[in-house]
């Protein structure tokens, strides 16, 4: 059941460290129809549940639930509107990335495991209020065509997509831990760039051949 | 029962790596009555129950209780006689607010998770010496008129204010998490700065819109 | 059991913070024989169980189990095809160490605990692409005839080798360790270097002396 | 019982992520006896338990237990026997402290709870290697007459002393909480000083008035 699996998701955030207090949320797409499963607004990671999750239409109205959606349930929603593809997304204020997108910077591809994962620097998108659709824009204009699967939005943090909200929660824990190590890397030195025809070869490889048959 | 609540919020404390061995310490004042209650001193977060919290009035004096009240209790105290509208208070010397704070320097509002929280830097209180007033006064002259529920002491620590315990825990949890993410923005160049008028925005939608209405 | 060691001692890479999501992997020689244990590819590390490791013969084929080996099989197997002395290798991304690797810079040796365990400066292998032996012949091209049982590969992570796989996997935690606290020591000058005669003999107190007779 | 005593307080060295795999360990004297009681070497945490501590002379010869003692014991040993009013040390390499003393720099005193805890900068020992008893002589020769109960062994790691045990695994805990927290605040600038006459005054409140009256 999907409403569990985005419950359950939401631990994946607290276990790698990427959200403190409510500051982070994963969402699914409801399979085959126009829905999307959400978190509850400001309720601690704690009090989640298969039952107080929100389902919400494409357009970020509640069709079920009893609590609030996440305030950035608007920006979710536009994804899934106009990226077909996406079957989740997640949110958070991951340190290390928010640092990047603080100085509006995109990681620079210089680990084989970002590579693999994001077959290209993170990039930054724009800065945007919250309230409307400016959020959700600047995600997807920012992605598409892109291979990354993260982006930076400038002084705010990180959104990822993925095929479902198992695969955005990776991006977004991926994400974390190269723009730590990248940070880090840079603090003493300039890390040594990776050749794109390497980028390209290694990400190709990763996006096919990884992984159990099963489970890709 | 406000012991109990006061015993358990020390454990967010723990979880979000604010304190170390007993430095740091919650308080609530005693809805309707000219009390607070207080961590006792020199005792284990791992220790602490409702049972052990000190009560006291609002010149910092014990009224129940067998243990003496937090070394700080002074200084909490202060900050209720003088700011009634305060019914939370918190004390941490969590890391990177204390590196900002080593340095009396406040932390830029970079991000737009600080603009909602803080609504502004968070500001420096003056280096004040424990035993009197001088703490409490600081914190008091710093906040008073200050969007930030968060100030930090030079060269010492971070104390926060909020409506209740829970929303001071929250600051202090906030004011380490940006307090980090903004030093490691700066290690590595400028972050970006935020309009004030949006800065304006996006305060007062979090402070006014944001999460469940029954939660705030 | 070889298989149950070979599981369980990847728990110590989630412990220590080594491995994100599934980017690690820890493998053992079967003892006698030219066979090699190793952890399935993609799968999550809650998910291990000695029912579910992956068994090879040196040339890195499926020799027992239901799932693909771990995509650095080849890497492993060409470790134990060239060093019969190996009886354990593990990889792992670890932050602090790939900040080294992402710059090709080796470790200096500036702390006792290094001059213990690694005898001298943790070494850059070269850049390599997964997919052939090159991997593997980076490892071993770098650490035969080198103390360290730890070598950076450029621009990818830690490969550590070991009489056995526990060796490994310590030898994994203290390169993730010293890499840490060098980083941290050269962000605010020089660390005090170490004569050689003083790391010689330290290595050879510690690879000799310590720890408990039955245990080594 | 001083075995559990020694044997537990091993736990909070873990618990704040003092030590990795086997590197760090808690001594007690025996009150009243010339004995000390002290990890088993090469032992990991997991394992410890009251009955695997041994028992040694303050020459650091075993008196009881199966196990060798830690490889460090004649420091312990030599402090026990030279400094009378010490009941516990503590040794570990914790990842700031060793990052301080890598550089052979000593840890100005910046924050009020470094002058509470250590009322004085924290202060480096010689290099010394292990063997004889350069490394407590070192450590004696740094600690007589200084405030702080804890001395950085340069390149090497923290020693630290107290009345007992648990008051030196707690300087063990500071002296990494302030190494921190001062390492972070120099990244980006030169924390301020504390005048002398406040550490003084800091440091006489703290080590005679805080905390509850029975527990010191």
């Amino acid at each position: 059941m999907i409403r569990r699996q985005v419950s359950d998701l939401h631990q994946e955030l607290v276990r790698y460290g990427l959200v403190v207090w409510t500051a982070g949320n994963v969402s699914a797409r409801v399979p085959g129809e126009d829905l999307l499963v959400i978190k509850p607004s400001g309720v601690s990671y704690d009090e989640l549940s298969p039952e107080n999750m929100i389902v919400c239409d494409l357009d970020g109205k509640v069709v079920e639930g009893e609590h609030a959606p996440s305030s950035d349930t608007a920006a979710h929603a536009y994804v899934y509107r106009t990226m077909p593809e996406v079957g989740g997304v997640v949110h958070t204020h991951s340190t290390y990335a928010c640092a990047w997108a603080a100085r509006g910077e995109a990681v620079p591809c210089v680990l084989t495991a970002m590579a693999d994962e994001f077959g290209a620097e993170i990039p930054v998108g724009p800065f945007a209020l919250i309230g409307d659709d400016s959020i959700g824009r600047g995600i997807v204009d920012t992605l598409r065509g892109h291979r990354s699967p993260a982006v930076l939005m400038q002084n705010h943090g990180v959104f990822t997509i993925g095929k479902d909200a198992r695969a955005a929660v990776k991006a977004a824990v991926m994400c974390e831990d190269v723009a730590r190590t990248v940070h880090l890397s840079r603090q003493l030195g300039e890390p040594l760039p990776i050749a794109q025809a390497d980028i390209d070869s290694l990400n190709h490889r990763y996006q096919n051949v990884y992984g159990q048959p099963q489970a890709r």
